[in-house]
C-alpha cells in the first residue's frame, strides 16, 4: 500500500509566480541597459512586465504555441530580459543561442533547437547573416536594439512595432511544471553542442536555491543591484535574471560593452552590489583597477565562475576591498552547483593562506544540490580527505537527465547521477576542488598530472598572463605535459622557460614539470571563452611555431 | 499534443537532502537545549544526525512503517529535533501534538492522527496521564528528558535505551515527494482541531522559500544562531528547525522555560542572532528588558507572528536597538505566508510613523506564496488601495488543500485558493494588513467594526496590558462591541473606562466605541496562546462578574 499522502495544494512550480511577484511587488524597481553612447536606458519592472505580456501576444500571433522554441541572439539587454519572462510564461521555450559560436555551430544549434522564431539583437545580425541560408526551422526573425537591419534583412520584423501593435497583452496560461521552459546548448569542447532542456520546475527550484543558499554575505534582496556580466545566452544568465526579478533586485545589463573601463564605469555609476562573470572578464578588470583605482563601495560580491579563479585574482580584488565569490556549475546544472562560503565555524581557525585556499576552492554544494566524487577505477566513493581524486558526479532537480533529441546515456550513471567529466576532490569540510577535466588530465608513465594545477601555478607567476597545459603523445611515457604561456606585456625578453620551471619546481613532483614551455601571443579560446585545448593539441601535432625547449634560456616569441 | 517536456532529473523534493546537507557540511554546528538547572546541553549536528538514524531504526523495530504517524508531545529540545529529522526521512509522519490543549482536544488530536507511537517528553507526562484511557491507536509511548516516568508509566520505553540498543542506524529509504511527512492540528478556535498533512514536497519548498525570501536583513546563514521560542508543536516550529539545519545555523532550544528572565539569559548567553515567537512572549520580555536592560548585540531579528504585533511592541524593542520582524501564517500555510520587509525603494520616503505602519503590517508574500483579497459580497478582487476590505485567500505549494480525514471543501474556493477567514486589505505596495477574523468582526447596524483594530488601539494605552473585543448580541444594532481589558500592574485604580473611551475617540467612528469596558485579571487564552473569544462570549452570556458601564468612573476589579 502506498504511504499516506500529504494534502497540500498541487500548485505547479513555474516561473509565473516568481515573475508576477517581482513585477507586482517591485514595479518601481529598475532595469538599466548600457548603450553605445550616452547614459544607460532605464525601465521599471512594471514596464518590463507589461512589455513581456505584449511580447507574448506578438509571439502568439506569429504562431508560437506551447512548447515551441523561440531563439534569442542577444547580449544582456532589457529586451533579452523581456524574452526571459515572456517566452517561458506563455508556455513556449526560450532558446538562448550563444552568439559567439562559430557559424557552423551556430547553424547547428538553431536547427537542433528547431527554433521557429528568432529574437535577434541588431548587433548580432552579422552572425546571423553568415548562416542565413542554414536556418531551415526559422520562420520569422524579429530584430531589436541599436543599429540598422542589415541588407537582406528585409523580411525581418521590428520588435518595437510588434509590441506597439500588440493591444491585448497575453495572460499567462496554466502550465505544467514539467514542461520545457528553456533550452541552452553546451559549449561543446568536443563534438557538437548538445541541448539542455530546462523545465519550469527546474528553473523555479534553481531560483529558490540560488536565493536560499546564502552564498552572498548579507543575503540577496531588493536592496541589491545586480550586474550580470555573464551573458544571458550562458546557462540562464547563471540564474541571476530570474532571481533578481523574484526578489525585486535592480538589474543592470551591460549589453555587449564588456571592456574593463566601461564595466568599472557601470559598476560605479549604478552602485552595483553584486556582479557575476568569468575569470577572463575579471582579470582585465582587476588590471584596470590596479592601474586606475576606482572606489566601488557598494560592491559586496563578485561572483566568479565558468572557469577556475586563480588565487592571485582573489587576492588582487582583496587589495581593493572587493570580494570574489568563487562558484562552479555547468550548462547541465542550470548552472548553480557550488559556491564558496567560508564557514562561520572555520573562520577563527584559518590563517590567511588557508582562508585563500578555501576561497579558491569550488565551494560547498547549494541547498538541494548533491555532489559525490567517484573513483572510476574501483567504483567506490572517494574518501573526503582532500586528496583522493575521482570523477565529480552531481544530482539535483535542476540537473539535466539527457540531451535534446539524444537518447545516449554516457553522461549519466546507472543510478541517475550526472557524470561531469571533472576530476575533483572533497575535503573533510565538504569543499569541492576541481583538479581537471577527465579528458584534460595528462597521463605520464601511468601517473596523472593535472593540467589545471600546472596552469594555476604558472598563472601565479607575476610575469605570466595566461597559461594552458595539454598532453603531448610521448613514446616512452604515453603523454607528457606541454605548457603554452602568454607573457604579461612588458615581460618579454625577461621571462624564460627556465625561470618558469624554477617557479614550478617547489610545488610539484619532478615528473610534473612540462617537457616544453611555448610562448605564444594568445591562447585560443572556445566560443564561451575557455581555453581551446583541442586547438592547442592540433597546434602541437602540426608543430608549434614558437617552440622552445625548457632550460634553454630565450625570450618570448 | 502536450508541449515539449524538460529533460531534468526527476529528483524528488524531500527533506532528506536538506537534512543530509546540514549534517554533512555543518557537522560541528551545535544544538543547544536549555535545562531546568545548570548550563544548557550541547550536541553537534553530527551527533544529532547520527542519533536521528538510530531513532529511525528504533521506530522501525517498533513496527513504524511508511506513512505511519509518530506523535510528539514535547517542548523545544534536542530529542524533538531528532524526531523532526528521523520520522519524515524514514518515510513516517511526524505528528506534533500541542501539549497545551485541553485533555478532550488532546485525546481527539492523537486519535484523529492515528498515532501508533508517541514520543513524550517526561515533563509532558501529566498531560498524557490525563488521557491515558483515551488513546485507542497508541501502541507504544517512548519517554525522554529530565524527570521520572510517572506511576502508571511502567509500559513506557526509554528513548535513550532504545537509541543505545539501535546498533544498525537506518538508512533513509527512497521517498515520494507527495507522501506525507508531517501532521499538525489547527488551533481550532471553533470546533474540533483539524489535521493539516504536510508532504515532503511542501516542507522542502517551504524551507527554501523561508531561506530565499530574505525577510531578515543580512540573510540567513551558518553564521546565525536561531532560537525558536515558538514551540515545535506549532506548525513545523515555523519552519526554523528545517531551515536552520539546511543552512547550517546553530539552534538554541529553550525547552519549556519561556519566562522572560530565562529567555533573556539564553539570548545573551548563546549570542542568538534570530529568534521567533508570539506577541504574548515578546510583551513580557520587553517589560523585562525595560526593567533590566541587557545588551543583546548579536540579535538581528525578532520574528513575531501568531497574532498581530501591536506597534507599541515594535517601538518598544526599537528602543533597545532590537528589530521586530512581523510575519503572518497559519497552520494551513506551513506557516510561512508573509513577512515584513521595508522595501529598499520605500525607505527614503518613509517618515517614522509611516515606517512603523509598514512594519506593523503583515508584510509581503514570501517567494512562491500568492495572496488575494476577495470581496465576498461581489465575488470580485478588492482593489489594492489599502482601504477595501475582503477575505484573504492564499495559494502556494505549501498551503493545505483539505484536512485529514475530511472531505468538506468549505475552506477552499472553487478555483483552489484557501479561504483564510481573515479580513484584510492590500495596499498599493502590496503590504497585507489583517483587519480581523471574519467571524470576529462585530456587525453593528449593518456596519463592520474591527475587534482587532479596537484591541490594537486599547493595547496602545500605556496602562493597558491586554485587551480583547467581542460582539455582544444587541436587540437594536444586532451586535455591539464589548472590551475586556487587563490593566497594567500599578495602574489599578487609575485606569477608568471613561479614560479608555477618550483614548479611543480620536481614532475611531463614534459607533465603534465599545458599549462596555470590563476590567479582568486575565484574558482567557486558547491552547496556542490566542485570545479565546468563545470563552469571552460565553462569559458575557453568563453575565460578567466585574461588569462596569462606560462613563461610570471606577477602579478595576
Amino acid at each position: 500500500m502506498a504511504p499516506m499522502r500529504g494534502r497540500m495544494m498541487d500548485v505547479p512550480l513555474t516561473l509565473v509566480p516568481l515573475v508576477e511577484r517581482g513585477v507586482g511587488l517591485y514595479g518601481r524597481q529598475v532595469v538599466v541597459t548600457q548603450r553605445a553612447e550616452g547614459p544607460p536606458r532605464r525601465a521599471t519592472f512594471a514596464e518590463v512586465g507589461a512589455r513581456a505580456h505584449r511580447l507574448a501576444r506578438a509571439l502568439h500571433d506569429l504562431g508560437v504555441g506551447p512548447g515551441d522554441r523561440v531563439g534569442t541572439m542577444a547580449w544582456n539587454t532589457q529586451e533579452h530580459l523581456e524574452a526571459y519572462l515572456a517566452v517561458p510564461c506563455m508556455g513556449a521555450v526560450l532558446h538562448t543561442v550563444n552568439v559567439r559560436l562559430h557559424p557552423d555551430q551556430l547553424a547547428h544549434v538553431i536547427a537542433d533547437g528547431g527554433d521557429r522564431v528568432l529574437l535577434c539583437q541588431r548587433a548580432c545580425l552579422p552572425a546571423l547573416a553568415a548562416i542565413a541560408d542554414r536556418l531551415p526551422t526559422v520562420e520569422r526573425v524579429v530584430t531589436f536594439g541599436e543599429g540598422e537591419d542589415a541588407p537582406g534583412g528585409a523580411g525581418h520584423l521590428d520588435y518595437e512595432a510588434l509590441l506597439a501593435a500588440s493591444d491585448r497583452p497575453l495572460a499567462w496560461p496554466d502550465l505544467d511544471e514539467r514542461q520545457a521552459a528553456g533550452l541552452c546548448h553546451t559549449s561543446a569542447t568536443t563534438g557538437d553542442p548538445k541541448g539542455v532542456v530546462y523545465s519550469h520546475r527546474s528553473l523555479y527550484l534553481h531560483t529558490l536555491s540560488l536565493l536560499a543558499t546564502g552564498f552572498l554575505p548579507g543575503g540577496f534582496s531588493d536592496a541589491d543591484v545586480v550586474l550580470p556580466v555573464v551573458p544571458m545566452f550562458h546557462v540562464n544568465g547563471w540564474g541571476l535574471p530570474h532571481a533578481s526579478v523574484a526578489v525585486g533586485a535592480a538589474l543592470v545589463l551591460p549589453d555587449r560593452f564588456l571592456d574593463p573601463a566601461r564595466l568599472v564605469g557601470l559598476l560605479a555609476g549604478e552602485r552595483v552590489t553584486l556582479t557575476a562573470g568569468v575569470p577572463s572578464i575579471w582579470g582585465p578588470l582587476l588590471q584596470r583597477l590596479d592601474a586606475e583605482p576606482t572606489p566601488l563601495p557598494g560592491l559586496r560580491g563578485i561572483l566568479c565562475g565558468g572557469a577556475a579563479a586563480p588565487p592571485t585574482l582573489i587576492e588582487g580584488f582583496d587589495r581593493h576591498g572587493l570580494t570574489v565569490i568563487h562558484a562552479w556549475g555547468m550548462t547541465e546544472t542550470s548552472p548553480l552547483g557550488t559556491t564558496v562560503r567560508v564557514k562561520h565555524l572555520l573562520e577563527p581557525a584559518l590563517d590567511p593562506a588557508a582562508r585563500l585556499r578555501v576561497r579558491a576552492s569550488q565551494g560547498l554544494p547549494a541547498i538541494g544540490f548533491e555532489v559525490r566524487v567517484m573513483d572510476l577505477a574501483t567504483g567506490e566513493l572517494c574518501p573526503s580527505d582532500g586528496r583522493h581524486q575521482g570523477e565529480l558526479q552531481v544530482r539535483a532537480p535542476w540537473v539535466c537527465d539527457g540531451y535534446l533529441g539524444r537518447e545516449d546515456r554516457e553522461a549519466f550513471t546507472a543510478d541517475g547521477w550526472l557524470r561531469t567529466g571533472d576530476v575533483a576532490t572533497l575535503d573533510p569540510e565538504g569543499y569541492l576542488r576541481l583538479v581537471d577535466r577527465t579528458k584534460d588530465l595528462v597521463k605520464s608513465g601511468g601517473e596523472w598530472i593535472s593540467s589545471v594545477a600546472l596552469e594555476t601555478l604558472l598563472m601565479g607567476h607575476p610575469q605570466v598572463d595566461e597559461a594552458a597545459v595539454v598532453g603531448q603523445p610521448d613514446p616512452r611515457w604515453g603523454e607528457r605535459p606541454v605548457a603554452f604561456v602568454v607573457a604579461r606585456p612588458g615581460a618579454e625578453g625577461g621571462l624564460t622557460p627556465a625561470a618558469l620551471l624554477e617557479h614550478l619546481r617547489p610545488h610539484v613532483a619532478r615528473y610534473w614539470l612540462p617537457d616544453r614551455i611555448l610562448f605564444v601571443d594568445a591562447i585560443p579560446k572556445t566560443g564561451v571563452g575557455k581555453f581551446d585545448k583541442r586547438a592547442l593539441r592540433r597546434r602541437l601535432a602540426e608543430g608549434a611555431a614558437a617552440d622552445t625547449e625548457p632550460g634553454a634560456p630565450q625570450g618570448s616569441r
